[in-house]
């Protein structure tokens, strides 16, 4: 299983136009048959800060989700919307 | 809902010390009654970063946890194996 946190820093005032494009992206992502959870999250205490935090079943699957029309059309028009690029950081469970 | 990730830059070679610390504070942390998920995990391509991702029910259970035995008798142990400060970012859920 793979854990990724993309956390994005928005530019001011575009949470609403983010959150519009981010959804249809968020509910095909949960329907995809490798992902176990695809959420978006906003971090306390950092304004204007937001991160998708999701489980793949495994690098297969992931692979597999940034190849759709779903993640292909929103990813860059959500990107159009940071302030810097994305920090993506990935993780194994251990324990 | 609150998740938290911790993440910790370990000292080399302290891996297996650190995992026989860490696994019955992953086992108490389970147990208690506001936690939803409660996982180790290392961090792909940063050798010896691992994190703790952590689901809460509220602020509430996150503060008991956080003065719980098993917190308070080895978080300080895990930390002095680390070669910098945890770092320790929040997030609520949005969708």
């Amino acid at each position: 299983m793979i854990l990724l946190v993309v956390k994005l820093k928005l530019q001011a005032g575009k949470k609403d136009e983010f959150f519009n494009i981010a959804k249809p992206l968020i509910e095909a992502s949960q329907k995809e048959a490798g992902n176990i959870e695809y959420h978006l999250y906003e971090e306390s205490n950092e304004p204007d800060t937001v991160a998708f935090i999701e489980k793949w079943k495994d690098q297969a699957a992931l692979d597999y989700h940034e190849k759709t029309e779903h993640f292909i059309n929103n990813i860059n028009k959500l990107v159009a919307l940071c302030a810097k690029p994305p920090i993506k950081n990935s993780f194994n469970m251990l324990q």
